[in-house]
């Protein structure tokens, strides 16, 4: 089959490889219908993510169609369509049964990094009955494909973590597809205000199209200024961290009210200063998470009943064969106005 | 009136200062019956804390006997016997109907800051109603100085923003007063482990008498393999940072379990590295909190059924004619293993 193999640092290949097959009662082999390039392959990539050996294939989110299942498995079988979580889990570790799968003991995020993922024509999913979902009959395949890791994420790690509640202010920071599937999942809890920051107009745009009731082009103290005069001069009482550099996190930090939350959400290279001798007295939390994708059936639920449109998300749509072009698309975002790429095998 | 006057960094001295008078509806002149000096007078005699200037009376602790009240006051009377609240709050504006008495717009940390305090034969307490508590008659009064400020700092900073629940696993950085008070809280919700972390090895049998199940005498390296190994390689569900540098709180993110609570109790005068390089994906929660005492109320209650015996902390006591003899003792804790010391008018 074809598959987009990891070489080390800065090198990929559309590559020949050998079907994946069954390896233990509880897998599922799944033919993939639809996959998408994330961030985080592009951190990969980046040589960022030690747990990722070169002749990886990469991908960790997409939809397809049962092909075969290991005797354990017993809510999947061959022809059902399902959605492929981003977050392995086996549901009976001491982390799973804190809803904390991120953590699982023989899972968490393994697919397209410690074992082979979903940018190939078919992917061995490991504990497939508590990894995979069940795709409802009238639903949109390409929009489920949103559903694998970036919603999740953005709920999870943003909305959640950052207690979003009626009538609060929230402040986002990165309008990328993980900053705007947090703004578009936010809106669940009716938030007063929704301030989303970033550098590039074209994504505030959308960002505003999305729902933004403020956007805010610029550095640092420009957003300072600006968040304080919004807010009354307290800050935000969410502030979502969705770039992953030192920069953009230490400024959530300057943004957040008093009682307020810094949920982080990006994923980071490097430590950054945590300024104690301010926050100390300000009650604050800050939060990290790797999403653990407990709140999967509920969103598919918000999108069967049209109050989530995910497909919002997805600018641009290539064969397998075409990969290469996808990667380079996702890559130049600023240039190509790309959110979300769908891959079809 | 004799009263402990701050001078600038590194200068107090014992002087003779007028009688404070009733300067708003709201405010009642208190005698101070027993008083106490804490880490923070310390922290304000290094220079630490700008809001404080020369010509000041520290002290933001203590219980006494009113003796006057503003014609706004209708819960106090002459002759009463208080407990003074290291937090003065309004109890009107935005942030005390939230119960964040702490960041009270007419209020907060003033008390030995902002206004003049508490180490001195008397004092005026502004919006007395909310900052002021009855002491029940048959109390102990040198105890209850004790609930002016540490325990509720133990128990709302350490205890409560840290989650300590029934059979999880804490960690508490530091075991001097502000840490002790957070053992002694945290046994409310019967932890299964409680690991005291400090280099007094003195201090480390007080917590051992005070309920620690574990305690480790040593520099991060070995309390990180230490709590490992108490805690199954996992690390602690909550840590509490009760010392106030930046080595100690790093130390705290390294010794907290994944989804886990770092909750930070020490005064900090400097930046922290935050390694997020590590901490992105590990579901932490990182806390700060000035205390904003919402709870005396109810450990007024623990100490009137004998479930919190505060009186355990007190290790010596001084004439306030003997005041700067008990800032010796209390800053050469070390030497002299001072806890708490309380002063008599």
């Amino acid at each position: 089959m074809k598959a987009l193999v990891y070489h080390g640092p800065g090198r990929k290949s559309l590559d020949e490889r050998p079907r994946p097959e069954l390896a233990a009662a509880s897998d599922a082999i799944v033919r993939v219908t639809k996959t998408t390039i994330c961030g985080t392959d592009l951190h990969i990539l980046k040589g960022d993510v030690p747990t990722c050996q070169p002749g990886r294939i990469l991908g960790h989110e997409g939809v397809g169609i049962v092909e075969a299942v290991g005797e354990g498995v017993t809510r999947f079988k061959p022809g059902d369509r399902v959605l492929i979580s981003c977050i392995t889990s086996c549901s009976r570790c001491d982390y799973c049964r804190r809803g904390m799968y991120s953590h699982c003991l023989d899972g968490g995020w393994v697919l397209g990094n410690a074992i082979d993922g979903t940018q190939a024509e078919f992917v061995r999913i490991p504990h497939a009955d508590n990894s995979l979902h069940p795709i409802p009959a009238a639903a949109d395949e390409e929009a489920l494909v949103m559903l694998s890791d970036i919603f999740p994420t953005g709920f999870e790690c943003g909305v959640l973590n950052g207690k979003v509640a009626p009538g609060s202010s929230v402040a986002i920071v990165g309008a990328g597809p993980i900053g705007l599937a947090t703004l578009l999942t936010a809106q669940f809890y009716s938030p007063a205000q929704i301030i989303m920051i970033d550098l590039d107009e074209s994504r505030l745009a959308v960002a505003r199209a999305f729902g933004a009731t403020g956007t805010i082009n610029g550095a640092a103290e420009a957003a300072v200024t600006r968040v304080m005069e919004l807010t009354d001069g307290r800050g935000a009482d969410t502030v979502v961290e969705a770039v992953g550099i030192p920069a953009t996190f230490e400024l959530c930090t300057r943004l957040v009210a008093p009682g307020g939350v810094v949920a982080n959400v990006g994923v980071h290279g490097a430590k950054a200063d945590l300024h104690l001798e301010e926050l100390w007295s300000r009650n604050i939390t800050i939060t990290t998470r790797l999403v653990d994708t407990v709140s999967t059936p509920m969103l598919l639920k918000t999108v069967a009943a049209q109050r989530l449109r995910p497909e919002q998300m997805i600018t641009h749509r290539f064969a397998l064969a075409q990969i290469l072009d996808a990667y380079d698309t996702f890559a130049e975002a600023a240039q190509t106005q790309a959110l979300k790429v769908i891959i079809t095998p």
